[in-house]
């Protein structure tokens, strides 16, 4: 992929307590560039990191989501060599860029705002909600290319859709247009394009109004890491962890007290004071 | 959780084969306390243990099902002591309540007859079937009380409804209306209030007509089991234990030869005879 | 099983780039022998080695897809001895062809024309797609019979319809109308009969067309194997030493160069070659 690019090929936006984070190449078409994906990265360590926000919303500039890895090297785009860590398999940077969404300490809604083709529709799979303008399609093309499916998606496009779909999209490479996306589970909304960052945002705040977030945290983690778990015992040890230790923190007096007093509840409980581990 | 309450607190009724687990506290929504978790884990040994119910139905009295765990302590409803056998982290009781249905040897059926928040929809996630009846709603608050989901929640509610729907519920933890759960899958018929009980009676009966009680036992076993194993090759082993050893069966013999004969077979097996082992 | 039958007893005929696999014991509602069982393996073994063949139908001939397991030997239909090789436990023959489907490198439709009942219905489980006829119908009879479910249906089927239709429908053993098994998910379309085989070549064609097929093999087993796979970052391996090793093949230089110069892509790798070992 090309190395080119600036800070500013994907931007960080505040609404509220909501943050946007934008992918900014729109005469492009958003063709995403490992400087994209490192962007991505980072930015999603910031929103972890910044209390203030509660949620993101992953969206696109212009008339496009994203068109996916930018082709400019022609043939020899997916030409990479060795990791210069290992001397080995370099890892998939699009599965670096899903496995930080997949642990993100915020919900995350992709507002997928256009046509979505290769990372650009894979990279939204680890989000916890897709809506898509009506204007999206989406393209799972890699046997097109001669490629494989990456950024982790033989893994999380089964689980959105089930593997009947999933086969059909990816073994297949064809477009496929919003409504039977939509039909098929992988986007929950479809709204006009105009208005898929303005819908986003809603969900979003509505998602996170009166709750905790240390639990929002906790609870997002449980639920991504028990999606593979191989029986429920597995979640029985994660979920006692996080009763016994939350049970007695001032998050839980709060929320039982304001439920009772039929008020709203005041969390006081900061993400950024750090997390039980849940899975030692 | 409190610990008063009576052993009518949770009743067991029977109806022909179908054994009725009622949660019994109507005057405070059949809040769930501490003894009657205990109280469900018993039931549901007495209902396998004894081979004339072919079914359980797990409903409540009253408006509500269960709402949830009992507030009477306030915000100390959840300050737990270290577990006295083991001094570390005490098991979370709602999971041991789950993982005893989720090993019941016997179909069950939730009849939700009214609301279910906290522990009072996780409960019911084991279930093979659920219907509601058109007075319920669906309410995981764990996130507004500043706790984390429970009782395997965080296993079973994605494999019921799918990752994002799960993530949506439970991180944002808003009443979910009983037409919203049935779509979303939790929920598989809504009912009138007064025809839940008796709808999920005929489910029950219907659901074991005609079918040998020791298959029935393994196959239950065998799927939910399943439904966390990494491969299918997990699968071919324990079903070919069990196939090889039920060949033999006299169940097989009279199952094959009424097939045969196009009359009702009478299976001779009985779960109490004990059941082959198909995981060693 | 009856050991009786002939090679003509399962059928591999060729429409195309498509291979049918096609059950051909009419008189007997094509009802499963070992030998058919045996016989559908090294069918799967050959439409792998064939380069020419792109993509598997699995169908039968006449009104039914498949009685199920002959029944000719009466209650003595299931006694099977030990395992010749190892002296324990005999591998289910049924698992073994779905566990040979399972691993195809050619995406298979399964055009169920008729009733398909016990390893007749497990036997698609493993297909990519299923569309049946308006005639077909689907019992999972096991605890009818006495016997568990087979073929690696207890891993297969939740994953299709979801864990509460998989134990209703095995639990029960009851025929599921090919309206339900519609309306659940176990089969995409529903044709009128004398229509369904060649829906189904229809659906392979498309699904094939413009793909590299070792993008299409890997693809396939990828998808497949990460259904069960306990976290993403057991996919983020495997893609990345696929994207790794596909980046410089002839594929797709030919695959990106092909969509830029927006003409019809001519792949040249061909899996007979061998493919790489993306699970190492």
């Amino acid at each position: 992929m090309t190395e080119t690019g600036t800070e500013n090929d994907v931007l960080l936006e505040r609404h509220g307590s909501v943050a946007v984070i934008r992918l900014n190449r729109p005469a492009r078409l958003n063709a995403f560039t490992d400087d994209m994906g490192e962007r991505l990265i980072s930015l999603f360590d910031e929103t972890d990191a910044d209390d203030d926000v509660r949620a993101v919303v992953l969206t696109g500039t212009g008339r496009g989501f994203c068109a996916g890895a930018d082709l400019a090297a022609g043939g020899d785009t997916f030409v990479l060599g060795e990791d210069p860590e290992t001397g080995g398999t370099p890892p998939d940077l699009g599965g670096r860029v899903t496995l930080r969404i997949y642990r993100s300490l915020k919900p995350v809604i992709a507002a997928i705002n256009g046509p979505a083709a290769g990372v650009g529709v894979t990279m939204t799979l680890p989000a916890d909600i897709r809506i898509a303008a009506d204007t999206a399609k989406f393209g799972f093309v890699f046997t097109r290319r001669g490629l494989v499916p990456e950024a982790c998606s033989t893994w999380f496009l089964p689980r959105a859709v089930g593997i009947s779909t999933a086969v059909e999209w990816t073994v297949g490479g064809r477009m496929v247009p919003v409504a039977e996306a939509h039909e098929r589970g992988l986007v929950r909304e479809v709204v006009p394009a105009d208005r898929v960052l303005e819908r986003a945002l809603e969900i979003a705040e509505d998602l996170v109004a009166g709750t905790a977030p240390v639990s929002v945290a906790l609870t997002r983690q449980l639920m991504w890491r028990m999606l593979g778990a191989p029986d429920p015992e597995v979640a029985h040890r994660a979920e006692s962890i996080g009763i016994h230790v939350r049970g007695t923190s001032g998050d839980v007096r709060e929320g039982v007290e304001s439920f009772l007093e039929k008020r709203d509840p005041k969390f006081p409980d900061r993400i950024s004071d750090g997390l039980p581990d849940l899975f030692e």
